[in-house]
């Protein structure tokens, strides 16, 4: 059947010639009479499409040399775990700015692994309202962030999924100043959205499934100073000084996850490297949030505009009926993905890298036609 | 190009089936307009695959009601450290039987987590000689075996894909009985290699890339009742319980290779299951070392015949020069992975699941072939 217009919030839509370079290749990788998933992990075959996907994360982030890039497993979820456990210590105090429920999750594994340590989390929360009326719709402003000099890590998430608020889209929401304190983002679902200064973060962590790949693979972004402070009595998998010695080949990689990874930044590399995708991910926002702006409140925009994530545009309708009607009659026009998370209900656009501008013109227009038949 | 003949001991060879069935499908899932990978983890397209892979690890191995089945991440090397994190505390002991490599990097990790929780780690090693000399050329019989009724657990590396040393194959080398103390196997390298009394184990886990899928993906069977006793104050991700409450959807689970272990194991039942795949995997075994023990000493098993791996069978030739030219008139022949572990040198033939008797049978005339000549 036709391909649908897939606006899923993760696993999400893949570039197309990303998908058909693997689908031509599938059962025999580059002549060699075998899958890329049936070669060795310490194979010439393999080792290629390895060192180019990190070559290429190096050469289109533009990754300073005293920084790492490793491809991890476990997503984010793991990470959250893995980072307060190579970075805390009794006594100790990490920072986390909570801007959405997944900055809430790492939060919470922090707290476990604290606790473990006798080390101590300073939380800053920029949500209202408490329990299930907790709200988040704004990132906060550099200069409301206190950061604390002894702290071992400042944790932000860059963009949070369910609330459509990101740092980093509006000047006046940059990333905090830390100074010498390790700053540290989950950029699941922006991670290579645009350019990005790397050396102002300690750590950029990313799950594949939202913009760069399939899920089972999460990117990592470290410095090589923070590697070298990393504990050494915690268990070898979960130190990262020992993914960077041994190339992220300490134990199996998912092979497959990390090629798809390197079609997709192959194909990333095309459309004119992150400068050309922020180009044409700013024209997505703002061609959905023109719609959102311009409905005369029919669609409202729970965000503050200075906050509003470029990659996932979350919006109400008059009605929860009428946000099931939408999502019904978009589906039977060929637009999946759009509900929103079932914590927070209404409407969630994903426009990862992959979703096209003509994707999302497709559906400002169904938007516009909906409205008027109200 | 010809389909190689392949031998790698993992990422290893996938049945050409599943594969193909993959291959045609990648682009369109089941007539859903995008690939498997594409679909979020909480639709019903991709619910149905990840329920069907659970079924089949079920039906295939007979797993008992009072066990769960997940897919995790990290690999086995993950399952070393997480396994001793769920279930060791202060002053509590774990015993682990050592035959190789793999039950040496089990054990480091385990040691790390007893080191921080204040538990000890009970330690019988099977193996001869120090540091490079050590050697590993049996398992124990289950006398051998001095079970801590006290013990958290104890765990085994079922089979040792580096040394060829596997527990159950010769009834003089079954499994350990540890009475009430729950037994724990990595069966990374032999998992569904034959039908298996599940209840005797407390867990069994396996990373895929082996025996049933593609890397990135580690299958737990694990009973309720040892679920129940895991920790409650470490982090979430790394708690069976909350992986066993949310059916492997905690978070975003490795979707495709979920789905590739779906058609691996889909292809295995129609092998006759597990039985079917036993008569075929010990003919395989015997066809091999059959020509090993005819070979006039010219090819030697360091291994004792009662421990003799099914899966990887390991031998030398009369001397590194002669298994160098073995192992390049087999690449001419279109055979590969057949280097031995860089640990130990020799030749080594994993003989997973998907590698066929014909592939074997090819090898095995190769071989006599070879030594003729000589």
């Amino acid at each position: 059947m036709a391909r649908k217009i897939n606006f899923n919030a993760g696993p999400a839509a893949l570039p197309l010639p990303a998908l058909e370079r693997a689908a031509a290749e599938f059962l025999d990788f580059a002549g060699s009479g075998m899958s890329v998933m049936e070669h060795s992990h310490r194979g010439k075959e393999y080792e290629a499409v390895h060192d180019e996907a990190t070559a290429l994360v190096k050469e289109l982030l533009n990754v300073p040399e005293n920084y790492e890039v490793l491809f991890l497993q476990g997503g984010a979820t793991a990470l959250f775990a893995q980072i307060a456990m190579n970075f805390l210590e009794k006594d100790t105090t990490a920072q986390y700015v909570i801007t959405g429920a997944w900055g809430e999750k790492a939060l919470g594994e922090a707290k476990a692994v604290a606790a473990m340590f006798g080390a101590n989390i300073a939380v800053q929360n920029v949500g209202t309202g408490e329990g299930k009326e907790k709200s988040y719709t704004r990132v906060p402003a550099p200069s409301e962030v206190k950061v604390d000099p002894a702290a071992a890590y400042l944790h932000v998430t860059s963009n949070e999924t369910i609330h459509g608020v990101e740092f980093g889209v509006d000047p006046s929401r940059a990333f905090p100043e830390t100074g010498g304190v390790p700053l540290v983002a989950d950029m699941s679902s922006d991670f290579l959205w645009r350019p990005l200064d790397v050396s102002k973060f300690g750590i950029l962590y990313a799950g594949a499934q939202k913009n760069i790949g399939p899920s089972g693979v999460v990117v990592v972004v470290i410095s090589k100073a923070l590697i070298e402070k990393g504990r050494k009595d915690i268990p070898k998998i979960w130190q990262f000084r020992i993914h960077a010695e041994n190339k992220s080949l300490y134990n199996t990689p998912p092979t497959f996850g990390v090629y798809m990874i390197r079609n997709v930044l192959s194909w990333l590399k095309d459309q004119g490297g992150l400068a050309g995708m922020e180009r044409i991910n700013r024209k997505k926002a703002d061609r959905l949030y023109g719609v959102i702006d311009g409905s005369n409140g029919f669609y409202r925009s729970p965000v503050e505009k200075e906050s509003r994530s470029v990659m996932n545009v979350v919006f109400r309708l008059p009605s929860e009926a009428l946000e099931e009607q939408f999502i019904a009659e978009a589906k039977k026009a060929g637009m999946v993905g759009l509900k929103g998370h079932r914590s927070v209900g209404g409407i969630r656009v994903s426009t990862y890298n992959a979703v096209s501008y003509d994707w999302v013109d497709t559906l400002s227009k169904f938007m516009e036609e909906f409205q008027k038949g109200k």
